[in-house]
């Protein structure tokens, strides 16, 4: 059976993105070895790199002085190194915390500097984004989590501030066009909307670089990875070569653009079942609903079991909610395509049928 | 035709693996998901996770008390991770300096505490691995580098000393038995006898941890990683499924006591030809060649392009030595089968003929 990949991430991937990456593990780039064996000095990976770069480039419509870096850690790992690259230590991250990530992220943030909290949403178990703060005038940047993943809330717009936007964009980069003037450092874990698990997009603007004073490791540095251009040691050879045919996609599908409007057309048809059928209710605030999370719950909780089977029998899988929510989550990345979020939509109607 | 894959790294897999691996990029474990799309936390990759672990420690005998991490961030990582986490800012890291790569180790633990170089083998391009230093009585730990892939020595023996040994064993981890207990930590990065790039194991001796009192951000800690099993943060998935696998074929064949000896007469094979054709010598002191990465020179420098081209016309590609000693490196990890070495040495020969 068909199965429906609903999982928040890792998540699912163009179908022929993963037909190419199998292909890839037994013969690649015509040089009669695997990508999983082959040198990352070889000139067919040394394409590879060149262009996954120049793709984010093109993609994001990066300006002059940013860079595209392929890392590893996660956004977990970036939650210091911003800190330890940008923040010195009298200085003031300012941070919006609207759930578990950007909790994470200010605390990381704290050996490194001054930390200010301007607004959570914590209040309401993160069910919104918080919109009324200021940032202040000597902030140093201002960290934000564009979509959370957990709670199914996306800011829908960023602040205009004077002070450079850092921002985690692990769910929900390359959904939708950004005016990349506003930020400072994008960072996103690939295994959400770009590819496997195990490299990490970092986007620089480089003349915030070089204003602290501290001693950063080697690995830990930007700088390393600007210079080297992300092959400074060993870079994750598999999760990039992924990752760019991801773009490639995206690139034949339209761009960002394209899947802003693919990814409006198939959450409206999420939530408009959501708001219709009797026995469901969307955990987010409506006007922080995230594109890319679908967060949802059960009026009645002893149904929760059942709707899920249903869901299995359907072949949906990955909808089981985050412990911190509760309920039911539908991850509906850019590659989801519009008929399994149906096929969803229709158990959902004919669970309200049954049961309603 | 087919390739005979010498690069030293990422590098030769068995072919039985990278067949798997690519299997399992279009559907994995009867899960009905790509192991590109599945969830880190589903029972599926779980039980990948809790396979690699259980093998890690039985392949290599690590008695209680010794955890084995998958992180990332390669080699180049622990330089600096292993002196955070253990080198108290008063202590006395000691390091005996093989090559590169041990030369930025040490280079790394300088902001952490004090460092010692006891021993450096650079008075002769580090074509020896020196024996004749005393580990001060005062010493934190002492960091060695088992297998200098560039230049091609490895140690053969561990030196005793009271102090917990820290070693890079990139490019000969399960090459070998090891006596583990002269071991604190012992790091590798995958792409040479374990996986793709992407991930990095680390064996970490528990009761040398929490002996610092600097701030050590989450995810660079040790305790993060062993209190969460390596799962603290989504981890590079694809890579450790990879490497699980190439676990199960060193269990199929034997472990690292069969490995050792299949490597002892793959190696054996390529020096006693490179010794014995007048047209070649070796790179590094004969009591110290590795196992895994075989360095040697033409005599006469003129005929390095044509043996290049006498390499690649046999279908052997990594041949060309790293630019630090120049002429030819064969590396010949566990992966590499007897066959292919072979066809090197009968290249070897025929060149010597028609050249000698």
């Amino acid at each position: 059976m068909k199965k429906h990949n609903f999982y928040a991430g890792p998540a699912i991937l163009p179908q022929t993105v993963m037909q190419q990456a199998s292909e890839a593990a037994k013969e690649f780039g015509g040089s009669g070895l695997s990508i999983l064996e082959i040198s990352h000095r070889s000139k067919e990976f040394a394409a590879v790199m060149e262009e996954i770069i120049s793709s984010t480039k093109e993609l994001l419509g990066l300006p002059e002085g940013y860079e595209a870096l392929f890392l590893t850690g996660g956004a977990s790992s970036q939650f210091y190194m911003t800190a330890m690259n940008l923040l010195p230590s009298d200085g003031n991250a300012c941070y919006v915390d609207t759930g578990a990530w950007s909790t994470k992220a200010l605390k990381e943030a704290r050996a490194f500097g001054g930390v200010s909290v301007l607004a959570s949403s914590k209040d309401k178990n993160y069910s919104y984004v918080p919109k009324d703060y200021t940032v202040p005038s000597d902030a140093t940047y201002l960290h934000l989590t564009s979509n959370n993943t957990i709670f199914g809330t996306q800011l829908k717009e960023f602040p205009k501030t004077k002070a450079p936007i850092v921002c985690d964009m692990s769910s929900d980069i390359f959904s939708r066009p950004l005016d990349i003037k506003k930020f400072g450092v994008i960072y996103a874990g690939a295994q959400k909307n770009l590819g496997p698990a195990g490299v990490t997009l970092v986007i620089v603007r480089k003349d915030l670089l070089n204003k602290v004073d501290r001693v950063i490791p080697t690995m830990l540095d930007y700088n390393t990875h600007i210079k080297k251009e992300s092959t400074f040691n060993t870079p994750p050879a598999f999760p990039i070569y992924v990752s760019m045919l991801t773009m490639r996609w995206l690139k034949e599908n339209g761009g960002v653009a394209a899947m802003e409007k693919k990814n409006q057309e198939k959450a409206g048809i999420l939530y408009n079942e959501i708001d219709s059928n009797p026995l469901f209710e969307g955990a987010a605030a409506k006007e922080d609903r995230s594109l890319m999370n679908v967060t949802f719950l059960l009026k009645e909780d002893k149904l929760q079991d059942k709707f899920l089977e249903a869901c299995a029998a359907a072949g949906c899988v990955g909808i089981k909610g985050h412990r911190s929510v509760g309920g039911f989550r539908a991850s509906i990345y850019n590659a989801m395509p519009k008929s399994s979020v149906q096929v969803l939509v229709d158990v959902m109607n004919d669970f309200g049928k049954k049961h309603g």
